[in-house]
């Protein structure tokens, strides 16, 4: 007797339309029949309820940003473009990318340990801001800035002395490649007053993927805190604070949505009852999984159904070259499976205890680990769900020559 | 006082010039100013010297194929066409990929568990021979034959009842979603028979990534049991057995080379003494890492260094995003340093323990922990040593807007 595995919480937003999940009111047989398989689909209607929730549940006057790297697809990012308050990003790539989707180089930020030169000259160029990583970075930035003639945009990284608790992955409380440890950031805005150049305020972040709302709660104070202690050493308020993000979504069995309400209302309490030096300061929250994850499905067509000593194995067209996280092989210890189910027949219950796996030659390649499934077979679509960040672009596409799948935006 | 980690071992054949690693003949330096960083610099001397090594090694008359997928670069596989006795494929993307780089179809075997109909028509067409995985394959093969007026070349794939002990990834030895289990075997090549198509043999792969030669040489005797136990089942002889791979290469600390003379004497000692039923079989070896891995090394460049509490970062300008499995984000459980240096400062005394990142804006993204480096500073060039087999190709290029590193192919 093969013991079931349970799969992650299938995110809300999802409906069934003649017994087969629809996207954007299109069913997955239509979806994957006009554009493929594999296929990611993503639903500019999900975009827009998550952005709705958001703005309903923070506090006015807070800037939501959109961090590209959690799903940088043209179409995607230039409806976030226009949903969001700002951009941020994280190469010269990205800062491409954002402009071509229509962002404006005041609403872009640029974070990321590496900047080359030419990422530094090319951010400078357009005039968008810098989030330093280090003096040294800082030192490059003032050079670059001053060969091409102009005034660059700096805001400075902390390494905050805090973590996220209960974070995926901790970007603060303790020696990091990220920001500038706390000693060193008011002798860098010093300097970057001395040289005529626009302090932007601070960059904090702290952790991602956070489903705890006091957590998170604990953290925004600890960085308001923080903004004010060291706009207090330096002397002069920070036009912007980037309070990071962490807002995480639920992926695996017992993970429960996070409650962003509670969350708002004690930002909001936390933001009316600042210190005086951070009183004209600008607050924005930078958001990437969060926005999208849930928004985007990754559908795979089922090409052989077989039995090994017991076990049943649904292969697909797809696997872990799209879907390296869902695989289990990204930054996760212990493999667990993401929600998953087939799309072809959504309202069916299930009857077996089946495995699905990638079309890849190697054992790495499982999508989803004896999970309960309705009865299906060859031409069946198996649907990954929260495909929507770190999917596409998070993969390694080309692995044993397979190539990308195709991405579309949908109603 | 940071704790100093240890780095996997160097490879042989690689050497300083004027106190650089220099690859072909050629300094780091010099490589990277003329390619650019980061890049993937594969050596010609390492593909011949390790092809002469295992010719030697191994009995005569036996196959030594290449699994392109450890690395599918174009000249590197063209190379690897001239060298090898067979092209060993896992994708239609790789078929055109082997053709294109001159392989002659009868030297070419496409295993993989998850065949779409057009890869297996692409295939037959082109008269390679494909590793049937499962009975249901078969049945597609020999329709899509019988459409296209083909006499498909099939070999059954066989889900072995033993696995590779030791082996980084097992392939065999319980429900698996590789191959036909033992007692389908004999149905399926009744059926490729009466069918009238071209039945050539057995593909039996137990695991993969070993560096026992006892473990190896246990393998390879069950191997070729089990191929005699199955052609007396048959009742007729296998033309070819591929008895599979498993060959592995030291990455980490303690880990010591593959014993490959030991492993040859047994399996020529094996192969003289096979049953009546396969006295006429001919036989191969798959092989992929361990014949490309160490002919590989990533270059990449500092952008920045910094302390961190403490601790010292070295920020390159490469990263996961061309190194996942190096990270340890790709079928490792616990992360362990590759073997890394300085390459601009190869011949220096360690005088520091310093922790090499990538650019990109996730903790996931550390090349090397805590590991004791001469002193280097921007603009040094660092490398990663085993860089030839599953870099590129396995490992999410696109992800924060990066795109590829390039790679080179030098003597």
């Amino acid at each position: 007797m093969i013991k079931t595995k349970p799969t992650g919480p299938i995110p809300s937003g999802y409906a069934a339309i003649d017994g087969e999940l629809a996207v954007g009111g299109q069913k997955a047989s239509v979806l994957v029949s006009e554009n493929g398989s594999p296929l990611f689909v993503y639903s500019r209607g999900c975009l827009d309820a998550r952005m709705a929730q958001l703005r309903t549940a923070m506090p006015d006057g807070l800037d939501l940003h959109y961090a590209m790297k959690a799903n940088p697809f043209q179409p995607v990012l230039r409806h976030m473009v226009g949903l969001a308050d700002g951009i941020d990003i994280a190469s010269g790539g990205e800062l491409t990318m954002a402009l071509e989707a229509g962002a404006t180089p005041d609403h872009v930020s640029f974070a990321g340990p590496g900047k080359r030169d030419a990422e530094l000259e090319q951010a400078i160029q357009a005039g968008v801001t810098i989030n330093l990583e280090s003096p040294s970075e800082c030192e490059r930035a003032l050079r670059i800035g001053a060969a091409c003639d102009k005034r660059p945009r700096l805001a400075i990284r902390v390494n905050p002395d805090f973590d996220l608790k209960g974070s995926g992955m901790k970007m603060g409380g303790g020696a990091k490649p990220f920001g500038m440890d706390i000693e060193l950031v008011a002798p860098t805005v010093k300097r970057i007053l001395d040289a005529g150049a626009n302090w932007r305020g601070f960059h904090i972040f702290a952790g991602s993927q956070a489903l705890n709302a006091d957590a998170i709660i604990e953290t925004q104070a600890q960085t308001l805190d923080l903004a004010a202690r060291l706009a207090a050493a330096i002397g002069q308020s920070p036009e912007h604070v980037n309070l990071g993000g962490g807002f995480g979504i639920p992926y695996f069995p017992g993970d429960v949505s996070l409650d962003v309400d509670k969350v708002g209302k004690a930002l909001s309490k936390q933001l009316a009852q600042l210190p005086e030096i951070l009183s004209s300061t600008r607050f924005a929250i930078e958001l990437g999984r969060y926005l999208v994850g849930e928004a985007g499905v990754y559908l795979t067509e089922i090409v052989d159904r077989k039995e090994s000593q017991g076990q049943t194995f649904l292969v697909t067209d797809g696997g872990l070259h799209h879907q390296l996280a869902a695989s289990g092989n990204f930054g996760t210890v212990v493999r667990r499976n993401y929600p998953a189910a087939i799309a072809s027949r959504f309202e069916e219950e299930a009857v077996e205890t089946a495995s699905i796996v990638g079309c890849l030659c190697t054992p790495l390649d499982r999508l989803s680990d004896n999970a309960a499934m309705p009865k299906a077979d060859v031409g069946d679509i198996v649907v990954i769900f929260c495909a929507g960040a770190y999917g596409a672009s998070a993969s390694p596409a080309n692995f044993l020559g397979q190539g990308p799948a195709k991405e579309i935006l949908v109603d």
